[in-house]
C-alpha cells in the first residue's frame, strides 16, 4: 500500500519513472545497525541520495533499518535520524523535499536479534513485493555493526533473507575485517561460508574520497603524458600521507587494539599505493582487469622489515589508555598513533622508487594526499631572478591527489604547469581559480593547474552508489585483503616491542616526526631527546673500541656497528696494500647471518675498494643451487656482489651443484674448487679469509667431530651438519690456517656462552674446530662485539 | 750594489731580514712578456706581492723583465707598468711604500730576442751573485708570450740560463696547451725535451681562485661530515657554471680556433671536476698524492659522445668573425660560444651521478660556481609554514664552491645550515654576515653557513706564491694534461660540425639555453625555433631507417650509428616483453668487433633493460681462456656485463676452460653447456640470438663445410676456424634455428661483397652457413647498414 502510494506521487511528479519504467525491479536495502554512528552520520544521508539519484534509473526501493533495539524505540530513534537526512546543495528545494517524505515513508524499521527476526524480515519483503506485483531485482544488506557479530548475521542472512533465484544479493562489511593475516584469513573463510566473492562488498571509505577515486581515471585519461615519465625514471618519490589532529581519546578501546598501522596504512594508504603502482589496464572499466593488475601490484611489494618504519605516540595517550580502559600506572602501551613506512616496489616500473607512507594522530594539521614528485632533469642557464616562472622546467615537477582539508579544503587534483595541462572529465570536475597567494607542496598555487570537483560527494554517498553500479573495483575483494594483510603482518609482528617516539601533539611536535631514509630504511632524524632517554641506558659512542688480546691473538672490540665498521676497513686496508703489492687480493668469505652486515657496509662505503682486482672465494658453502635463498653464495651477490664490480672472472662460487645434482662425491666438486685455488692462489695462501664461529663451536662448515677437513691433507672437504641443509663443503683447517690473514668474526648475545669458553680452552679442534683456527705463518684477529664478549 | 743598498734598507726596518736569514739564497724571477696585457694586469702585481709576503723569508731577490722590444722603450714601459703597482688594503701603506721602492729597484728590464741576449742574462745574474757574495737558490721564468714563442724561448733557457747544479729552475707555462690530444702530445714533447716534468709550472688560473683552491682542503678539514655523504648515495648532481656577459668581440681570431670548450671546459672547469670526484689523499698536502689521485679520476671518465653536450652561438658572433677575420657573407662559424656538457665518472664512488659543466659568453650574468646538490632524503611530518626553517631536513642541502661575481660578488663557501657547519681555517676564511634577503641557488642566503676569504686575493698572486713554494699540486703536470685532453678530444672531433643553437644573448636568451638530461645525454629543451633553422641542411633525422626484404626476411638498413641505436631498442623492446610475459629473457650473444658497439649502446642507453631477468649465453668462444683479451666473453664482460647487473647466476660463458685445459674433448664442455641450455632455456629455445657474419659466410663459429655444428643433434660443437685462434665452441645452426627470434648484424663495407652475394644465393649451409640461418617457428631479422648493403 505505502509503496503504491509513493509510487503515485512519483508518477504525478512527471520526471519520475512511470510504472513500465520500474520493471528493472525491486531492490530492498537493509542496514543493519541503523541507529549506530556511521548510519547517523554517513549511511541514511548515503541511501537518500541513492534514491534521489536513482528514482527515475526504473528501479524501485524499499529501505529497511535494522538493530537489536525492541521496534517502537528503534523505530523512534531512526526516524530522529531520517528527519534529519540534509537536501545538497545542488538540488532544488522542492523536488528534495516531495523525494524526503517519499524516502521516509519508504524506510521501516525492524528488530533484528533472533532467527526468528530474519525470517520475518524475508517474509515481510517478499510479501510486498507479491502485493505490490513486483520483480524483485536484488538486496544489499549494509553491515554498520561490529565485527563480532559479523558470523551471526552472515548465518542468518544465508539461511533465512536469500532472495529467489534471478535476484542478486550484496553484503556490504566495515572494516575492520582481522588485525592480522591470520584473524583475516580466518573471518574470510567464515564468510566465504556464507556467501559467494561476488556477493561481498568490503567497504574502504577511502576508495570512495572523490580525489582517490579518480587516480585510475586520472591515469587512463593522461596516458599520453604519464606513459612516458610514470616511472622509476622519472619518478623521484611518492608520498602518501594521511594526517590526523584529533587524537584517540574516548576511543582507546578500540584503537589500543589497532594502531595506526591497522587503522590507516593497512587499509587507506594501502588502496591508494596499489591504485598508484598497479599497471594500467586496457580498459580501465573492466572491474576484472583492474583487480586483477592490484593484485598483482602487492606482489611486487619488497617485504617490510623492522627498520622500515618509524614509529610514535602522542604524550597523552598512555594516560587516555590508563583512565578509559582502567589500566594500571605502569602500564605501558606499546600501540603507535604516529607510523612513517618507507615501501619498495620490486616491479621493473618502480624499482628504487621510495614510496613514503605516513599518518598518525594528534599531529599539527589535519590533511589527506597523494604526491608523486617527479626528478629534476633540467639545468637552466638563465638565472633563477630571471626565469619564465611558469614553464621554468627547473621548478619543482609534481601530481597531487588532494583528498581534503588542510589548505585547500576541497578535494583537489594538482598537476604542475610545467608538466602538462591534464585531460579532466569535465562533467564532474572543473578547473579551480582564486587563493593565488597560497603555497602549497613547496610552491604558489598558481604553479599548479588545479581542479576539483563540480560536486563535492561525501565517500559514502559514492560508495553506497558504487554498491548500487556493482562496481566491485571500488571494493575490497578477498584476495586483495589477504594480500594487504600478508605484506603488513611482517611488520606488525616485528615492531610489536618496539620503542615508540613520544611526541607532545600539535604544533609542539615541531621536527620530533621528521624522518628520513637510508640505504632502504627509515629513521628519525633528531636523536631522541635526552629527558626522554632512560638514562640508565649507555649509548654505543659512550664505548671506544677495545684492543687486547683472546686466545693469544689481537681482539678488536666494540659495539656491533662499530665493530663492523672497524672490520671493514681493516679489510680495506689489506686488499689495499695487498693489491699494490702483488697486483691482486684473494679474499674467502663465509656464510651466516653476521658478514650480512659487513657485506653492506662494504658495498657502502667503501668505494675505494680495489675490487677490480679482487677475488672472492667462499670459505663454505650449502648443497643447495646457487640461487637458493639459503646459498651463502646467494646472500654474498645480494648483499656485496651485486653493488660492486667484481669482474665475473674473479667470483669463485664453490661447484656445489655439478650435473644438475648437489654434492655428490663422484662429480668432484671439492677437487674441482681445490684445483682451482691451486691454479690462482699462490702457493694455496689466501690474502684474507673471514671465519665465523656457531655456538657449537664450528667455524666455516667445520663441525665438532668432523670426519674431514680437520686435519689431512685434502683442502675442500665434503662435511655434515647437524643442522639443515646437512650437507656442506668447506675448505679444511689446514688450508685456512695457511691464509696470510685469518679475521674470526663474532656478534650478538647469543655467542657469549661460546666465546667465553673459547677464552679458557686449548688447541681441541675435535671439541671446537674454531680452536684449531692457528695460521702457521699469517695473521689471526679477533673481532668480538661486546654483547659476544661481555654478555 | 743595487741589491746590497735594497739590503741595507731592509735591515734598517728591522722587521726584515738580517744577512744571515738571507742565506737562504737568491732567487731570480725573469717574466717573458713583461710589457704584454696579462703582466700589466696582473703578473707584475703578484710578484709585487710575492715581495711583500716572502721579503722576511730568508730569500733576496731579483725580478727580469723581458720582452722583444730594445732595451730603452722596453724600459720605460716596464717601469711605467711598476709605477702603478698597488698596495693591497690590508698591507700599513708605510711598509708598502718602502717596499715598493726597493722592488722597483730589485726590477730591471732585459731585451730577450737573440740567443746572445740569454747569454748576457745569464751571465749578469752570476755576476750580480758572486758580487753580492750570495749562494743561488732558483730561477723562476714566467712565459707571458705567445705559444708560438715557447719553443725558442725554451731552447734558449735551457741551453744558456739554467741556474748552476744545487739549485732550480722553475718554468711557468701560461695556455694554451695545444687544441686537442695530438697537439698537446706534440707540445708536451718539445718541452720535456728542454726541460723536466719537475721543471714547468703549467698555469689554469682557475686553481688559483681561492674557492677552487680551497676545494681539496674543504674535503680535507671536513672529511668527518662529507665521508659519509660524499658519493652517489647521497649526491644528487654537481653543477660547475662558469657564465660571462662578455662576447668574444676583439678576441674573434683567438676565439675562433678554440671556442668555449676548449677555452674553458677543457681546462678550467675539469679542474675542479677533478678536485670534487677524486679520492681523498690520506695527506693533501703531498703534492705527489694530490696528482696521482686526479689522474685516477681522469681515468673513471666515462666517454664522451656527440650528445653528451648541448652547444650554441650567440647571434652577433658571425658578423663578428666576419668583420674581424675578414671572412666572406657566406662564412659559417662552427664555433661554440655555449656548452652544456654532461659528464658522468665510473668510479663506484660517483657512478650515475651528473656533473653538468656549462660555461658560455653572451649570457644574462657573469657569475662562476661549483655546486653540489645533495638528495632529499626526508619526510617533513610538520607542515610548511610551521618548520623551523634554520634546520629543516626538508630544505635542500648544497655545498657551493663560489668563484665571484654574481649575486654575491665575493669567493665564498657555501653549505646549507641544514647540512653541517663547516670546519674553515681560522686565518685565511671567516664567515659572512649579512644580506639577509639575498637568495642564491633557491634559498635565502640565511639558510647557508657562508664563508669568504680574510684577504680576497687575484688568482696569480695565490699562483705566484705556490710557484715559490713549489706546490705543484697547483698546476697542470704533462700527464694531467693529455689526461684531459685525452677526453676531450673525442668530443671535440664528434661536434665540431654539429649544428649550433643561436641565441640572441644577454637577458634575451630566456629559456632556450636550458637543457635536460635523458638517459645519460643532454638536449636543449626547447625545440628549436623555426626562424633560426638552416633550411638548406639536411639533418640525419631526415633520413630514415630503410625497411624492406633481405632473403624473403625483413630488413632493417641505415647509417651504421642509426642502426645501431634500432637495434639495441629493438632488443630492448624484446625483452621487456618477453620478461612479462615469462619473466626471464634469454639472449646468445654472438663474438667479434660489430655487436661491441651494440654492447656500448646497450650499457649506455638502456636504463630501463630488464637486466635482472635477463640471461646471457654465448653464440660461440674461442678457445682461450675467458681472461684472453681474444676471448669472446672477455669482451663481452668489459663492453656490456661490467656497466649493467646481470645477476651472476645469469651468465653463462661457454666451458671452453676445463681441468685447466682448452677445448679437449674428453672433458665433455659442450656437453655441460648442452646441458646448462637444456637445463635453464624452456624447450632450449632461446629467446634471442644475435649472429654476425663472415665475409666467408661464417655465423657464429660454424665454417663453410665444418663437420660439425650444420646439422645432426648436437646443439654445441667444438669446430676449426680458418684463423687463429683456430679451435672454437660454437651453437650449432639446429639450435640457433630453434629461437624464438633471431637478429643478423652485418657492419662496414668489408661485408658489402658478402652481402651481396648472399641476397642472391639459396639455402646452401655447407656453403654458407649464414645462408643456414632459417628459424623453424621464429622470427629472422637482418641489420644491414648502408655500407655493407651499397658498398
Amino acid at each position: 500500500k505505502m509503496l503504491q502510494r509513493v509510487l503515485c506521487t512519483v508518477l504525478f511528479m512527471g520526471a519520475l519513472p512511470s510504472l513500465a519504467e520500474v520493471s528493472q525491479g525491486h531492490i530492498s536495502v537493509v542496514l543493519l545497525g541503523a541507529t549506530g554512528d556511521l548510519a547517523k552520520k554517513y549511511l541514511w544521508q548515503g541511501l537518500f541520495q541513492l534514491y534521489m539519484d536513482q528514482v527515475s534509473s526504473g528501479h524501485s526501493f524499499t529501505f529497511h533499518g535494522a538493530a537489536l533495539t525492541a521496534l517502537e524505540p528503534g523505530q523512534r530513534l531512526m526516524f530522529d535520524v531520517l528527519k534529519k537526512l540534509a537536501c545538497p546543495p545542488d538540488e532544488s528545494p522542492n523536488r528534495c523535499a516531495v523525494l524526503k517524505d517519499q524516502f521516509l515513508k519508504l524506510s521501516q524499521y525492524h528488530q533484528l536479534k533472533t532467527a526468528e527476526n530474519y525470517t520475518v524480515l524475508n517474509r515481510e519483503i517478499e510479501m510486498l513485493l507479491r502485493q505490490e506485483g513486483l520483480k524483485e531485482a536484488g538486496r544489499i544488506f549494509y553491515f554498520s555493526v561490529p565485527p563480532f557479530a559479523y558470523t551471526e548475521i552472515a548465518r542468518h542472512i544465508n539461511s533465512s533473507c536469500r532472495p529467489p533465484p534471478g535476484a542478486w544479493l550484496r553484503v556490504v562489511l566495515e572494516k575492520p575485517f582481522g588485525h592480522d593475516l591470520e584473524s583475516a584469513q580466518q573471518l574470510a573463510a567464515e564468510l566465504t561460508s556464507f556467501f559467494k566473492e561476488e556477493e561481498m562488498y568490503r567497504v574502504d571509505h577511502y576508495l570512495g574520497k572523490q580525489a582517490i577515486a579518480h587516480i585510475l581515471p586520472f591515469r587512463d585519461q593522461n596516458r599520453q603524458f604519464l606513459d612516458p615519465i610514470w616511472d622509476r625514471h622519472h619518478v623521484e618519490r611518492v608520498e602518501i600521507v594521511l594526517k590526523e589532529t584529533v587524537d584517540a581519546k574516548g576511543r582507546t578501546s578500540f584503537y589500543e587494539q589497532y594502531g595506526v598501522i591497522r587503522d590507516v596504512l593497512q587499509n587507506h594508504l594501502t588502496e591508494a599505493l596499489m591504485f598508484l603502482t598497479m599497471e594500467l589496464p586496457a580498459n580501465v572499466s573492466r572491474t576484472e582487469e583492474v583487480l586483477q593488475s592490484k593484485l598483482q601490484a602487492f606482489q611486487s611489494l619488497r617485504g617490510l622489515e623492522k627498520n622500515s618504519a618509524v614509529l610514535g605516540q602522542y604524550q597523552a595517550y598512555a594516560s587516555q589508555v590508563q583512565e578509559e580502559l582502567q589500566k594500571a600506572q605502569d602500564y605501558i602501551s606499546t600501540t603507535p598513533t604516529f607510523a612513517g613506512v618507507l615501501i619498495h616496489s620490486d616491479s621493473l616500473r618502480w624499482e628504487g622508487v621510495p614510496f613514503l607512507l605516513t599518518s598518525g594522530k594528534a599531529l599539527d594539521e589535519r590533511v589527506g594526499y597523494v604526491r608523486v614528485l617527479f626528478k629534476n632533469r633540467a639545468y637552466c642557464t638563465q638565472s633563477e631572478t630571471l626565469r619564465d616562472a611558469e614553464h621554468s622546467q627547473c621548478k619543482a615537477k609534481q601530481i597531487i591527489f588532494y583528498i581534503g582539508h588542510g589548505a585547500l579544503n576541497t578535494p583537489a587534483v594538482l598537476v604542475s604547469r610545467n608538466l602538462f595541462r591534464p585531460v579532466m572529465p569535465e562533467g564532474s570536475w572543473r578547473e579551480a581559480v582564486g587563493q593565488s597567494d597560497l603555497h602549497v607542496f613547496g610552491q604558489p598555487l598558481s604553479d599548479y593547474y588545479v581542479y576539483s570537483p563540480v560536486k563535492e560527494r561525501d565517500a559514502y554517498s559514492v560508495l553506497i552508489s558504487n554498491i548500487y553500479h556493482a562496481r566491485k573495483d571500488f571494493f575490497i575483494t578477498t584476495e586483495n585483503l589477504l594480500a594487504s594483510w600478508g605484506f603488513w603482518t611482517p611488520l606488525l609482528d616485528s615492531i610489536s616491542h618496539q620503542p615508540l617516539r613520544l611526541y607532545p601533539g600539535g604544533v609542539e611536535n615541531q621536527q620530533l616526526l621528521d624522518f628520513e631514509m637510508v640505504s632502504g630504511e627509515v629513521a628519525f632524524t633528531l636523536a631522541e631527546p635526552v629527558e626522554l632517554l632512560n638514562p640508565n641506558r649507555l649509548m654505543p659512542s659512550d664505548y671506544r673500541t677495545i684492543q687486547s688480546k683472546f686466545r693469544q691473538s689481537p681482539l678488536v672490540s666494540a659495539w656491533s656497528e662499530e665493530l663492523i665498521s672497524q672490520l671493514a676497513s681493516d679489510i680495506e686496508k689489506t686488499a689495499s696494500r695487498t693489491v699494490a703489492q702483488s697486483g691482486q687480493f684473494h679474499m674467502a668469505l663465509s656464510g651466516g647471518s653476521s658478514p650480512v652486515v659487513l657485506f653492506q657496509r662494504l658495498a657502502r662505503h667503501h668505494y675505494a675498494f680495489p675490487w677490480k682486482h679482487t677475488h672472492i672465494w667462499l670459505v663454505d658453502e650449502r648443497c643447495v643451487p646457487l640461487t637458493d635463498m639459503e646459498s651463502n653464495f646467494f646472500s654474498l651477490h645480494n648483499h656485496l656482489l651485486q653493488n660492486v664490480r667484481v669482474p665475473y672472472f674473479n667470483v669463485h662460487p664453490m661447484p656445489v651443484h655439478l650435473n644438475q645434482r648437489l654434492c655428490v662425491e663422484e662429480d668432484r666438486g671439492t677437487e674441482l674448487y681445490a684445483k682451482e685455488i691451486m691454479a690462482l692462489v699462490a702457493n694455496a695462501s689466501f690474502d684474507l679469509v673471514l671465519l665465523g664461529v656457531g655456538t657449537d663451536g664450528h667455524t666455516a662448515s667445520l663441525f665438532p667431530r668432523s670426519e674431514s677437513g680437520l686435519e689431512g691433507a685434502q683442502t675442500v672437504v665434503l662435511t655434515e651438519s647437524p643442522v639443515k641443509p646437512h650437507q656442506r663443503m668447506s675448505l679444511s683447517l689446514p688450508l685456512i690456517n695457511k691464509a696470510r690473514q685469518v679475521f674470526v668474526l663474532v656478534l650478538g648475545k647469543g655467542k657469549h656462552d661460546i666465546t667465553t669458553l673459547l677464552s679458557r680452552v686449548g688447541h681441541e679442534p675435535r671439541k671446537w674446530p674454531i680452536s684449531g683456527v692457528s695460521p702457521s705463518s699469517g695473521q689471526l684477529v679477533w673481532y668480538v662485539d661486546y654483547e659476544a664478549l661481555l654478555g
